[in-house]
């Protein structure tokens, strides 16, 4: 049983999503009696500690801090220029001097001293997105009493996370927003909708499978359980919830019926992501071959992105959203939470 | 109710598959209680009529023809003599004399030849891939009755077909085996997976809907059902029936457990598709820019692929497949019928 695994009253997880959610919203779901998730892989370890800490004075339900665990890239002076140059035009039309913009990293790979940190707060799931990291980094966490999610993509990563002593298993299909969390294949070609996925991933591992991936609404979450899935993750169908951090251009954008088309981009961060199709997107992508490898493609593009957000433009924002945004609507998490998880 | 609109028991459609199934299949399912269908996009008039007259020979329930309704492509000498050129290797290694390869189309355009050999037979299911043809084609169906079937991919095209008055619409998720019905966009980013695809086309039309894509066992069906979908449409459960025509190296590559994994491809006839990845896709594509408009690209893979038969192997086969080929078992269509139209 996917509750008593992670001491839940609800078979429901918030997907963690890094950007546009805080520990609000974290709080709000746990609260509601579903697994609430604070992304990590954006957060410095003070912000991180600050989070944590609002997390345990708001709540004595688990919760579930999430991580990225990519290789660290080299950087690549060439491509970063090459990368660069071809925004040369973006960087002129909104006034910015290129020669200005750092370079940075973006989002930070799980590491020892993220394990540090949440060795202070001893939080009972912690998720991993591209894998899992080294037994290592995993064995402090084991230690505490964590249970280890990560996500799947296609059969062949499930069974190596089962393999590798993932707890619960998140089947990703095609139809999710964000990064998807594909790392033994970067061919976007095979990658699986979530009806072919899912049933085959339960088949294939013994731990609970939560489905992911175009869920947003009880016939989704009653669909993914006859399916096989324990239990279900839902992102998208959060955004518009006043205790997430959702800008609003983003808010807008997940509201406007004419904009309901999503893509899977790599050219905000480097890896493919899918969103609601933007002029960035139109123009530069959606799968770009000057990206940087993932995270580094982010930092040139932070200032255009900063930029025109001031002017009211979304041109250069990642409006992550799986491919059911018409599920999105304003209402309260724990409102959302209580529906979808009695479903 | 889609039972009643097509005067069938069990709300399950079996998938026209042209190239690898006739008649024996479409009779077998009706037979049983579903919708058979027989796939006539790659028949000519006379074998058209032996197969109809088969049907009608041994079923006096409800079937359904299919056909291709794509604009017929202009034949472009160049573009087809650059693409031969680049199988010169394989016409080489095969002994095969490019020079004798013949052009062709491969697939013929819903006609008013097709009409007059329909008018014969008044199949009561008309069905159609890649949108409708004109009115002036459809007119003389719905004349003796017949119900009118489209396939959509987007909710743009299933709001298309319903206003251009299709009696039911199938909305094909990404994990479909076999060729992509899209026809308002040609953008194989924006295709969707069923999860997130079927309830926005449930929402967004008032014809009943039909769900396809990765729908291989009961529990397929009965999630297809909950997100509303008034009946399945399954193809690759079918492709190991013995009613089937599937090849033997076809039967062979959807058993092979090292196989799983799918693709959408345009090397076999110029338009997406899905399949099993073998030396052809992974070689020339999976989707090449190459490939003369559809379906001009068969005639000149035919031989090769004719050729690398005879020797044993499917190089050069398309071996269609949906993304839950696992599905896939030897049983006798009847019963493959009664328990996923039952469930």
């Amino acid at each position: 049983m996917l509750t008593s695994l992670l001491n839940i009253e609800l078979p429901l997880l918030q997907a963690p999503m890094a950007g546009v959610q805080g520990s609000a919203l974290t709080v709000a779901v746990s609260n509601a009696g579903g697994l609430g998730a604070l992304p990590c892989a954006m957060l410095d370890p003070d912000t991180m500690r600050r989070e944590l800490t609002a997390i345990r004075a708001q709540t004595g339900r688990p919760f579930n801090v999430n991580f990225f665990c990519h290789a660290t890239p080299v950087f690549d002076a060439v491509r970063d220029a090459r990368w660069r140059q071809s925004l040369a035009p973006y960087y002129a039309e909104l006034g910015l001097d290129a020669g200005s913009v750092p370079a940075g990293p973006g989002r930070a790979t799980f590491n020892a001293g993220m394990v540090d940190v949440l060795r202070e707060f001893e939080p009972p799931v912690v998720s991993f997105h591209f894998g899992l990291p080294s037994e290592e980094l995993l064995a402090p966490l084991r230690a505490w009493g964590a249970k280890i999610l990560a996500t799947a993509t296609t059969v062949a990563e499930a069974r190596w996370l089962e393999a590798h002593g993932a707890d619960a298993i998140i089947a990703q299909g095609l139809e999710a927003g964000g990064h998807r969390g594909m790392f033994l294949s970067d061919d976007l070609a095979m990658q699986t909708g979530l009806f072919a996925l899912l049933p085959q991933v339960v088949d294939a591992v013994r731990v609970p499978v939560i489905a992911a991936g175009g869920i947003a609404d009880v016939r989704g979450v009653r669909a993914a359980r006859l399916l096989g899935a324990a239990g279900v993750q839902v992102g998208t169908a959060y955004l518009l919830c006043p205790e997430a951090a959702t800008s609003p251009l983003h808010r807008a954008a997940l509201q406007d019926p004419m904009r309901r088309d999503t893509v899977l981009t790599n050219v905000f961060t480097g890896r493919p992501a899918r969103g609601l199709i933007n002029r960035f997107i139109a123009e530069c992508g959606p799968i770009s071959a000057l990206a940087p490898a993932f995270p580094l493609a982010t930092a040139a593009v932070s200032p255009l992105r900063a930029k025109a957000e001031r002017l009211g433009r979304d041109d250069f924002s990642p409006l992550w959203s799986g491919q059911n945004p018409a599920g999105c609507r304003v209402v309260a998490a724990a409102e959302l939470t209580r529906e979808l998880g009695g479903a």
